[in-house]
């Protein structure tokens, strides 16, 4: 069983925003990371995001609201970074508190600065599999690790575990534009380990720990886990239990360094795009 | 094998519109129907939308443009049918000549009044499972088909053969929302059969005239066809060869007389709640 690890794909990514940042001669794109509250995942995000694009050269600004923010209060903020110009792209964290008008939120974010897909546009877009608005990147993550890997998809009986706007629904929607045939299960599912077992690409985004095993998987296929959770030994892991795959799956995407890794990647592509979709022509 | 026809179910649908037009004390809805060219296939889908419309007493404008009209002349035309405060409804006959910027127009369109489900901000809320929006009609029309005759949907299997945009896609996310595990099948799909005969409910919308045969049917199925061709033999027929299915499915819709017969009745409910959102608090 082969560890399909993030890093080529991460690093093939890279390179190619290195060089263009190279090509733009100084100018340094800029992004707003907006968080309001401080729930540790978020926390934990945004540091992550921070680093990595710093380190590739981005300007990043993170600007956080207590929890407290009136919805009136926030929408005013939100829109003012949204209009601001020396912003070329934003990841707003979510889900907000439940005091705040998400929908209307999200609706609000200007979407060729919208990083991770949030609006309506976008998500029409990814639903429609039209590639010029945003996906979110966790879900496109999941393609470029399979595309840059050469596993063939189109044709292929992929399973998604997980439903959520963030990377089920989207994700599905991104397989069934590179031609697979695809199944989205849930918890609903009369027989979960039927329709994972039929899989050649097996998804687990469920966000439930190890809650696949070598049981839903059939022989040869290769798993991707998209799930980040704490484990019972306070040690972070996916949603597979990557261990008994052995002999079975003939490839899994390992947690941590799996699909996280790429979607930092992704998510500063991202940024590249939104500054050159703002460039006066 | 019982053939499940539409006509049940679109005179619930019906009956429900008609208490509440009464309600309304002879104020009375109005509908645009926008169409450029004289596509055969709008010409009749336009005849069978105003009998129907005005039948149950809504008020109908059909508004027709030639093939050749300019991308310019068309938007300032298409705004102002937005516009009209006295325009509850439109339905804008789709695909447009290609010399019309499609997706700017479909964008132009007020959520509120689009009646089939073609604004971004209405796809993006199929995709997420909110039902505020509209869904395109013939999609909704199935769904409603099956709930109206208790048809179990939840945790059921289904599989979806075809992947439009007015189709397959958004009927996999209603689907989705009923809680049924769903699979997107198309041109692209290795094991055709295989899919189909592992469904519990099959939908064939694929716009072929009797694709699928008792071949791709599990014993027991229910079998929804929303194809409309026109058949060798001159007569009209669905995706599906419906004498094949005998002694195989349990249900099956019939073509014409089935999912097409909801869909209008459908169309004039969304006209019904269009009016209702655009009602002075």
């Amino acid at each position: 069983m082969i560890l399909l690890k993030g890093k080529n794909t991460a690093e093939k990514i890279k390179s190619g925003i290195a060089r263009e940042l190279e090509s733009l001669h100084g100018t340094v794109p800029a992004v707003s990371l907006v968080r309001v509250g401080e729930k540790p995942e978020d926390l934990a995000y945004e540091k992550s995001a921070v680093k990595y694009l710093e380190g590739l050269g981005f300007h990043v600004v993170t600007r956080s609201f207590p929890a407290e923010i009136t919805d009136g209060e926030f929408q005013n903020e939100f829109l003012k970074i949204n209009r601001d110009p020396s912003v070329n792209g934003i990841l707003l964290f979510l889900p907000l508190p439940r005091t705040l008008d998400s929908k209307k939120i999200t609706g609000m974010t200007d979407p060729d600065k919208d990083l991770d897909g949030i609006h309506p546009v976008n998500i029409a877009k990814v639903f429609s599999g039209d590639d010029t608005g945003f996906a979110p990147c966790t879900a496109e993550a999941v393609i470029r690790i399979l595309k840059s890997e050469n596993i063939p998809v189109a044709g292929k009986n992929v399973t998604v575990v997980g439903r959520s706007m963030v990377v089920g629904r989207p994700l599905s929607m991104l397989f069934l534009r590179e031609n697979a045939t695809v199944t989205v299960c849930h918890t609903k599912t009369e027989d979960l380990k039927a329709e994972c077992r039929r899989a050649d690409i097996l998804v687990a985004a469920a966000g439930k720990a190890k809650m696949l095993n070598g049981d839903f998987v059939k022989k040869g296929a290769v798993v991707i886990d998209v799930g980040i959770n704490m484990g019972d030994d306070g040690k972070l892991c996916g949603d597979v239990d990557t261990d008994s795959l052995e002999g079975i799956a003939s490839m899994v995407t390992p947690v941590p360094g799996g699909v996280g890794t790429v979607t930092n990647a992704v998510l500063a592509e991202h940024l590249m795009r939104a500054f050159r979709k703002q460039e006066k022509p």
